[in-house]
């Protein structure tokens, strides 16, 4: 667990009420660099006019969870281990347009955030006392979202979180007895039975995997073997920004825009090419609220087959 | 991951607008017995009037996630593993009063709701094709619950869930390397620190645990070392009863009455008792929103120490 009091006095744009949502002010929007931390990083547009114009920033989150400075320290605390909060917490702002949802970007506009998202995980690469980056995007109120101008986070992590770890040693264990990808047996599997199977492109392919946790959740995969997204050209990126936006539109049209997660698996930082870990993009629909069953046994109930999912899915229209 | 379609079809109480909740009818309510599925167990109330009169009633739900019936049949679906739905799903009513509270119930009605969980344990442990009970409460929209008359819910379950799992086996390693109850030794060092510690009796400690996922958790420990809470006595569920109701009045004061999870770790069934198993009751109140890194990681962000919210709910009157 992270412990982050400061994250408490955050603001949110859900907590109040709706109506006052309309005059806001939004400190994501052109014009209000100034109330944002220092900048790490900004793209200007290919169009774009102004010496201020940009297509994506990313700077500091004001209400981190995490923090760059101070020595690592790893401590007992009688049977607690503990560990000191180093590491980053980062908001991509992925448009400055404040009323275009992600899904309705063109495709150069959400290469362009994933290739941020790449560029970032490289820098914070250099930094030794991190382990792993996470990148995900929590889009509307029931997914975890606090502000609803379009932005995806990132969080570099001194340690692998648990679930990263627990999966990267199945991945290890089916290596070993098989000196096979696991995840390359799966897409095998599922582009011949196709059942599961949104959609395929040249260089990815989406499913509803096997065993779905929870209704209409897809991963994107690269075909070709890769355990580190950051080692992604800019073309495989184009190719990925145009699978994850068919899929966020067909979502979108299924569920009738739901609030979703969406978050990167990839392998740890400065590890070298792994032939048992294969990276993926995750995005999951935030349609189903977890009970004390969930919790407490990690276990979930699922009422749609990724079967039935998929099958919807390859049916909707992505326009 | 359970797939059960049915429980696509069940109503709830809080998809639709509130003013509809007066006049709704609950099938939970005395009365309307027969709408419910045939009963599984019924405890009178020691001051009931009419033959009909009960405290607590046990049935098989409705939209179930597993069922009795069938044969357990394990295969192989390529890479992946299948087990039939083959498990009980069962509500529990914890009162006849659709309007009370289950933490303004009598000690003694709260006890005899926990000496029914036990009960059903017992029962369902003589199915041999089941491996593990869960029992749980989701208490509010924001906890899952879709009826508002009071009620827990078991699932026996085929297979021992992951994260039960998980933790049975730090326990065993624990055991291995110093011959003591992972648990036991948690519980002196809670009680020898103080700080984290929510209230303590004569049988029963409940603390914040250290490293909370989430704000305010509560663990409520038996002290004397046990692995199966359906060996406890009736003593023992009347103690637990009123440190159970104690947490959750010091929560309600809290937090503003919040939505929230309460489930049950105890060992699997006919299991022998275990040095290394410690069985707890959760109290888990629904007060944050995971997000895509919670799903990703495994790993929970807290903004609230548990030492600030044992200090808090320490203070709280429990009326």
């Amino acid at each position: 667990m992270i412990l982050a009091a400061e994250r408490a006095a955050r603001p949110s744009d859900f907590a109040e009420a709706p109506p006052h949502e309309e005059g806001r002010f939004c400190p994501f929007c052109p014009g209000n660099e100034g109330a944002t931390p220092h900048e790490l990083l900004r793209r200007r547009a290919a169009d774009a006019e102004g010496a201020e114009a940009w297509s994506v920033r990313v700077f500091p989150n004001r209400y981190p969870a995490l923090r760059i400075e101070g020595e690592l320290v790893r401590a007992a605390h009688g049977l607690f281990d503990r560990i000191s909060g180093v590491g980053a917490h980062e908001v991509i702002v992925e448009t400055p347009r404040h009323d275009l949802a992600f899904a309705d970007m063109s495709i150069d506009g959400i290469a362009e955030v994933l290739r941020v998202w790449r560029d970032r995980i490289v820098d914070l690469s250099r930094d030794e006392r991190l382990a792993y980056v996470s990148v995900f995007k929590n889009q509307g109120a029931a997914a975890g979202a606090t502000l609803v101008h379009e932005h995806s986070q990132l969080l570099a992590l001194p340690e692998v979180p648990r679930d990263v770890a627990i999966e990267a040693e199945l991945g290890a264990d089916h290596w070993r007895r098989k000196q096979r990808c696991l995840t390359c047996d799966i897409i095998r599997q599922e582009r011949g039975e196709g059942v599961r199977i949104v959609n395929e492109g040249e260089r990815f392919v989406a499913v509803c995997p096997w065993a779905s946790p929870t209704p209409f959740l897809v991963w994107i995969l690269p075909k070709a073997h890769a355990s580190h997204f950051d080692s992604s050209s800019d073309d495989l990126l184009a190719a990925l920004a145009g699978t994850l936006r068919s899929v966020l539109r067909k979502v979108g049209e299924a569920l009738e825009q739901p609030s979703y997660n969406l978050a990167l698996s990839s392998g740890p930082l400065r590890g070298e090419p792994s032939p048992s870990a294969h990276w993926r993009l995750e995005v999951a629909p935030a349609v189903t609220t977890s009970g004390g069953f969930e919790r407490a046994s990690g276990c979930w109930i699922n009422s749609t087959p990724p079967e039935e999912a998929a099958a919807f899915l390859r049916k909707v229209a992505a326009p």
